[in-house]
């Protein structure tokens, strides 16, 4: 066997999710060889290659998946919103919310208002919450500053992350979220989105650049500017489009060559096409549909016809999915979206890594990173069964326990 | 001050749950005297008595409420149902899944299957997972064996559970659950399930006395047989009624002095008005609404008019609510059903005692138990706001942490 070994795991069922042969990868009794943080060898147990000395780890007949990926998270941001929750639910209008000081608003003041090391702590109880239920990889968007200094801090917060805590992090920079009070859409975009997108980048800060296209937020050709300067800087891009109302986001994206385009209950079949082309995934966020009680569910049937990968994240924010359980996420698509909990594993490992344009993790297959999530369950259809219950075992990151 | 004082609970927010004053009873900077494991005084920090040199512990001003009670539950039982909610969702017809085993008799088989030890095992995993959530009180029902043997291992599984864990457990006999293949069902209530609640009453198992009335289980005719049996044994009752369609089970229960209805989705005028008079509590179930994907709400505002206690409760069960986390049935309550966040704690705390028959916890005040949740927050909204996140800081049980 070429390269050093490290450590075998046996006794296990392996979810590789690799795609083409049976549903989930499944390997029963399967083995994995793992070498200097990255898979080696997995596979049969029957088929196990000699590995010298190595460690041996027997997980007693577990399900080992690859380690979870959230990606699409709001998770750094000040404050919280449960008082605007609970005057909703008093019966209080809209208005009296907004005079209240709530609505994104208020997080927006929240965020301003906190320094870095209070935006961590806070992020990391989330965080935390999240690597507890097997999440090697997490996405964390900018997005609540709505200015330059703000935004940067948000994605400082999101890169101290990955050093405090043994997770990935991947940023996006969404300058383009809503409009602040006080200002024009289009003054924005070009003053201080545009401006705050190029001095991330330059700090090294932005991974990609995300958008929110909707009547509420910003216009496509407003987006298409932001999009524009991110393909300049080479930088990929992403949208929440669709979630509300068909504005053509999902197209928009799919023409910038997107990796994702993320919620999608409104979308068309045109955009389906576009995205079935540019191999654009949709990242599914069921927790702001149950939040929002919405009635309009994404076209599963029709992205699965159409081969479009599909993706499940948390949405993890203050507002419309003030949740941190990427099991949950997989349930709630299963349940009220009516996607396969293959389709939901699939949505968290596999193409949860293709959205976020990372080719080092997502199955079990050799070359890749070492990263696996074991889990106290016989069959992994259990992951979206249940609700409310996390049965992780052990999380490995790079070969570690 | 008269009686034992082992400990002083200081610097603490309580949620003290006390209905008449503040919203939640609220006291901020509140403390708390403990002395043989009960309450002996609660209240404002400035108001408190001299409690000679009692340990001091200092909550560094986090939110203390009364331990929570998750008042309806079937979490003793075989297997899973993980195949099935995977065969609908890839499209398998209700036949197919029948064919395959599928449905509520798969559970009664799987729970005949197993020996005592073994549904010790797999519930003590569920127990475990209430308990992390700060939930002092677990109900938990038979109603998978349908035959006497089965029955009463399941109760005194759960019987054991309180043994194992730190954590105080009601029994309730529900072999009035669903009609055994190859039955009658009247047969099956006078030949088997009133036999059975007998042994369990002799054997001391039951401590209430529970039923499923529906078009799919039994009638209130067949109902009333045992419940008439119940006052008889001086059992307490309570019945899943109107979650389907209104039957008049509610008004049966009220009629018997029921401590609870359970569901209610179809509860009509009537029922409504017979539980309030009677002093029933409404026990809300939203995990099985949302994995039923039901569409009627229960008349949360109709109860609340009427002055009707409303509890919440997981319904933790394989089929129609694989659930096992009471803040999250808080959320669905606010979130689906839209009772406010106050209601919901009320739903776990205060009126889940009371749907229980017990009178010696559910709210922070003097002669109750020391159990209380002390959690990470410092709104009490802040608990039903969030989804699939547990703040909890530590349980204490009887004034043990
Ligand atoms: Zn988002
Ligand atoms: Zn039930």
């Amino acid at each position: 066997m070429a390269g050093p070994v490290d450590m075998v795991i046996r006794n296990a069922t392996l979810a590789t999710m690799v795609p083409g042969g049976a549903p989930y990868g499944l390997v029963r009794d399967g083995a994995i060889v793992i070498g200097d943080g990255l898979i080696v060898w997995a596979g049969p147990a029957e088929e196990l290659p000699d590995a010298g000395d190595a460690t041996i780890r027997d997980l007693g007949g577990r399900l080992v998946t690859p380690a979870l990926i959230d990606c699409h998270t709001h998770l750094v941001h000040g404050g919280n919103r449960a008082r605007e929750f609970e005057m909703r639910l008093e019966g209080a209008s809209y208005e009296e919310i907004a005079r209240a000081g709530g609505g994104i608003v208020s997080t927006v003041a929240a965020t301003r208002a906190a320094d870095e090391d209070s935006l961590l702590a806070s992020a990391l109880r989330r965080v935390d919450a999240l690597i507890a239920e097997g999440v090697g990889v997490v996405e964390i968007k900018s997005g609540y500053g709505l200015d330059a200094d703000t935004e940067l801090r948000m994605l400082r917060v999101a890169r101290r992350i990955a050093r405090d805590r043994p997770v990935r992090v991947r940023t996006s920079f969404l300058g383009a979220h809503a409009v602040p009070a006080g200002m024009e859409a289009d003054a924005y975009i070009d003053d201080i989105c545009i401006p705050a997108l190029r001095r991330a980048h330059a700090d090294g800060l932005a991974d990609a650049v995300d958008g929110f296209c909707e009547g509420i937020a910003f216009s496509p050709e407003q987006i298409a500017r932001v999009f524009d300067v991110a393909v300049e800087l080479g930088l990929p891009v992403k949208l929440h489009a669709e979630q509300l109302s068909d504005l053509g986001g999902a197209k928009l994206a799919a023409s910038h060559g997107a990796l994702s385009a993320d919620h999608l209950e409104y979308l068309g079949a045109e955009g389906i096409a576009a995205m079935a082309e540019a191999g654009t995934v949709a990242v599914i966020l069921p927790g702001a549909f149950y939040t929002l009680r919405e009635t309009q569910a994404p076209p599963i049937a029709a992205l699965r016809a159409a081969g479009v990968p599909m993706a499940v994240a948390t949405d993890a924010n203050p507002g419309s999915s003030p949740m941190v359980s990427l099991l949950l996420a997989m349930n709630m698509a299963c349940t009220l979206f009516r996607m396969t909990p293959e389709e939901a594993l699939a949505g968290t490992t596999r193409n949860a890594a293709r959205a976020l344009g990372l080719d080092d993790c997502g199955t079990i297959a050799s070359g890749l990173r070492a990263d696996f999530a074991v889990w106290d369950v016989e069959e992994p259809a259990e992951l979206s069964y249940r609700i409310g219950f996390n049965p992780l075992y052990r999380r490995i990151l790079g070969g570690q326990f």
